[in-house]
């Protein structure tokens, strides 16, 4: 059968470039992909597959039921665009100015509606059920995976897998992870309340610039000093920011970054440990300050089960060349919602469009190979059918 | 002759009010003075007073020649405004939006064209000659100052005066000083190239704003460990500029500021150590720079013996209740141009507009008592009166 | 055959705790263990087992030849003792003051040598050979292993495996890990050269103690902004003294401390760091500095097959009630050169003396449970049965 | 009179070398000077000088009273010296071991002596009282002045002169300020309390050295930014003392150095920023403190009349070829208690041993230019025989 899946795939290739380009003109900001959303329930009901759209905002939900009972395994695709200017030169660049696919969902969203289809055309031979979650807004906090859940995208789930098409790494290979696999990624800010004055008598002025600097400093010990060196954990200060004219003392100084751990205790002591140094260091300057903190999506723990499901069924898609584990990632996805709730796992499909070279995800030029689509869809569909499988001999 | 002087001031106070309030209501900025320019030179003009405008720019300047020999004395006052929005609810506010006398040069002015006025109505009483130095540009450095120097205003001029109505000082009080009066006031400005990059992967970016930050603390040692304790030096960093979205690491930081010292030797040392500085952070910090060093005026030092004559002059003045030495200030002020190449002074009149209170010198509130135009007019002028006493007796 | 090991070993279980408590009673320092080398010597020989001593300093070999052929496995024990005044009230407390099995080396000894005997004891049912490294001077770098396997103790030699009694962990329990288990450990020191003077005079000095704590904050970035979060690292100031009368400014601060890492491209990069932060340092406050950076023992990384072999061997232990994979931890062990030149693994056997209780390894009371001894003998000698069984089956 | 006083003093300047001489051989310790008091009292004594000793300790005061009636002048000189090996190679060398006159008081007390001698045998033209204070401890505080001071040294006494020898200035130049002219010399010391552990787990400490460096850091803004630039201070951290292995984290690190200012107002309010700014930043790092700060002497803080009597007394000396203002100098001198009981001034008798160099005070080989005592002795005599010829005229 999964030879099969994959004989149709390689069939659905071309129909999937036309899709993932489609969409590439097309981009819709996160929260905004109404177009984007009509487009997926349109082509699930053209199909006359079972779909239901405004899942927890846009999301949209699609489901196929075998004709033999079985588990329900959901797979789950992601399809905002990002503010970015299209700077590309290929015929399917985007046509909407300043907002781009620069991430892929165009290509995970191609991917998963390809898949639905020949799983679809497949239906009789299937066991159990198989759900399709179109996912909105990924790429700005909340994100939309929380209300999806929320509004019921995980009812019913026994299993769930996803991946990201990685334009850094070659077309071929599959990186897996257990465990920590995406980190929790969350923000800061910290305003500084001196008080300002004349360039020229800093004794009548709190200096918030002096005062911003030592705590700039101050903060590098939280990773340097106070986290367990065995835990990775990343505080970085993105932004500092005190204009004045050249004879003025600051009154005010604004501070904000983000905060990269795996750990969940490390995630809650960081903040903890922020403010004791924000509080000692206007305690030192005597000045005030206001500090915000807010929890972006957690860090994406893979399943152990899962994720070997992902190897062996990498393992039979032809043009895989390499399988292999690879380190966690510091940056963020909100999948880690759907794996607090059920079994599953995240992984990359390499999709590196040139040989010897990739623009980075978010570049103005991002770009992927799309034949990493066609290994997408084998994988996880590969992954569903081995889950229905290996469920019925337990 | 003195008592003479003083009722003639009297009698002119009314005019001097009328000039300055129009003055007040005609702002013009720096090194754009022309219609106060104008106003002045045609004040001359209709007095049959010499006077020669475009004097190093929009500079004027008016010449009387006693009816006896003897030397030359020089006043001088500054006619400029600021870019600041009038706040004042007063008939005499500003008519020029963003534009306003926020430092009192339009009474600086109609003192001086006054005092002319009178010592004209005297000139075949007076030894020597009087030149009115009317200076544009002093707010914005470069100033006028040096340019009318280098166009001859001091030429042949064997003294200068001058003064500054003082708002938060009380009306009635004169602060002197002998030596340092006011600070030279510079200005520099560093940027720090490091390399940006995502905020969960510090280790493949130059952090520009943890080097920054270090640059800041670092700075503070030149006042506190390598300036003698005994020299007065300020350091301000006024601007701390990285402004980034919250997950990026800053490629860049700009950081300003101003230095103040009364010290040449001092004022020489500083940029020297800001840029040892400078280097040493950045080759920690393994990132690279660019830093300018803007000398602005210099610090204005004060004559002994001219200084005590303005005392005596003062303690002519019937208005003048308090005479005192003065701690230097720390701001600045182009006139250390002219005590760079004459003997001369230069000195407070206070003019506090309200029995106990007074906006700052720059705030959109700020106002001076205009009773305070008449005794510095008085004390210039029996200062110059005096000076061509005592020169005779020598 | 491990089931006669077992047997054996338990019945020779009192005689181990004698020689242990014996060594425990008789400590020596790092690189002057002679009496305890004697000792060991004369059991071998004693028993008519090879014995060679001197091997690389104090270090002694023996080794036993099976009756069929085979292999050629190594186990390792160390045997020197710490700088300690043993605080513990028991009978077999040390007698030589300030010297003291604080870290459970003479336990590892006891155990080498029991398992030996009965090996040897089993010697006509064994395949291959067993080496029996006794190592001196593993406190203290650069270490006994390095001139030892210099010396030739690894000829010939297949494998090697070794064990830590790990007091902190309860009895019963092993702890594996493949790739890093213990930490490189280096050592660095900083003398920072200024100059000193009057402490009212700072501006006539170079303040060492300002530029070192500069220089320490610096430091802090190493881990914070420098090193790959997912690489584990610590960069440690141990020390830090300018001591001086309370009217001197400092001219030299010293500056010590210890690095910890797994990566070696890590371990060589944090040193050209600390170099490129002081000279930057030293830059900015224009003096001059003297470091160096001696490089201790390499991080011990275990082999893949070797590990599992240790988790089958455990698992056959009737006193093992759990085998965990372990985090790494960040202490040094020269044992790692072992594992540069052969395959192998080190592994940490639970020796928690009291039920809910130990004082830490290198505490003044430090003790171990001594049944832990038992275990790991089985362990290590079941590992090396199985691995001359599997050797064969290939 | 002054005349006269003059040619006697030129005529006992052999006794002055001898005294001098002998003292210097023959130093004590602040506190323990009493051989020294003991031959300052038999100096009197043999020449029927009413004279007390233990007045507030080892002080000793000694009084002339004038044929006719007047004011009461004090002289003072201090007479302990320091705990330094003398390196000197002369003949008059110190013979006590490991304790020297390396200050010149041996010279202040034998020009005091021979002063008040002379002015005894010309008891019977003088006006009013002399007093000649000899005081003890000037080196160490809390310091002789004060308790001689409640001890009744002062009581009737109008006015008080007092200088040092300074060998950095060349002989013939007498230095004179009014107003500040010796910082007040104040003292802290902070002990960290963190938590200390092993150097490979940071995480499970406090670490006293990061948070004692950034203390260090953060109190440069004492003097960089919180007090008025136009005051003199200096915050001297003299002592970082944090002593470990290696691979030990801090528990503790101890903090001391100096204070010195000369206005009140400055003096009181940096002990609070101090202990504002180590509260703060061992809020931040988590930690617990000590903080002791112990006033030293005060500012001396010279008259304005007293000043120039010295100005007139000095013009009136052979020897004397400058009279300068001088800077203050930075160090302390427990001169100030007299100058806050009443009126008097301190100055600086140039004493340069060598033509172009000389030892700094408190050096091994510290010496002075004998013939400096005659000047001093000269101008302190002088000044009392104006004052009370003046006070007469008044």
């Amino acid at each position: 059968m999964i030879t099969m899946l994959h004989t149709q795939l390689e069939k659905s290739y071309e129909e999937m470039v036309v899709i993932r380009r489609y969409l590439h003109q097309h981009p819709e900001l996160s929260f905004q992909e109404t177009k984007t959303a009509a487009y997926i329930t349109n082509f699930y009901q053209q199909l006359g597959i079972e779909v239901k759209s405004g899942v927890g905002g846009n999301g949209v939900v699609a489901r196929i039921t075998g004709a033999k009972p079985g588990k329900t395994v959901a797979l789950r695709a992601d399809f905002d665009a990002l503010p970015i200017q299209d700077e590309k030169d290929v015929p399917y660049k985007s046509t909407v100015p300043g907002i781009m696919h620069a991430c892929g969902h165009d290509g995970h969203t191609a991917t998963l509606l390809i898949l639905a289809k020949v799983l679809h055309s497949m239906k009789e031979e299937l066991m159990g059920e198989y759900v399709f979650i179109h996912q909105h807004a990924e790429e700005y906090a909340p994100g939309g995976a929380k209300p999806m859940i929320e509004d019921g995208c995980l009812d019913g789930v026994d299993v769930i897998f996803g991946t990201h098409l990685w334009a850094t790494v070659p077309t071929g290979t599959i990186q897996h992870r257990v465990g920590p696999f995406m980190a929790a990624a969350d923000r800061f800010e910290i305003t500084l309340f001196g008080q300002g004055g004349h360039g020229a008598q800093p004794h009548k002025t709190k200096d918030a610039i002096v005062i911003g600097a030592q705590l700039v400093s101050n903060l590098q010990q939280i990773v340097s000093r106070r986290v367990n060196p065995l835990d990775s954990a990343v505080v970085t200060i993105a932004s500092f920011v005190a204009e004045n004219a050249f004879n003025v003392i600051a009154d005010k100084a604004t501070i904000g970054g983000t905060v990269r751990t795996f750990n969940e205790d490390v995630r809650t002591f960081i903040p903890e440990e922020i403010e004791r140094i924000v509080k000692g260091t206007c305690l030192s300057g005597n000045c005030t300050y206001k500090y915000t903190y807010d929890y972006g999506y957690p860090a994406v723990i893979n399943h152990e089960e899962e994720t070997h499901l992902i190897v062996e069924a990498a393992s039979t898609v032809a043009e895989v060349d390499t399988i292999e584990e690879t380190l966690p990632d510091m940056t963020g996805e909100d999948f880690s919602y759907y794996l607090q709730n059920v079994k599953g796992t995240f992984f990359f499909t390499g999709a590196k469009p040139y040989p010897d070279f990739s623009y980075g995800h978010h570049h103005p030029k991002f770009d992927i190979d799309e034949k990493a689509m066609l290994i997408a869809a084998k994988t996880l569909g590969s992954a569903a059918l081995s889950y229905h499988q290996s469920s019925e001999n337990k």
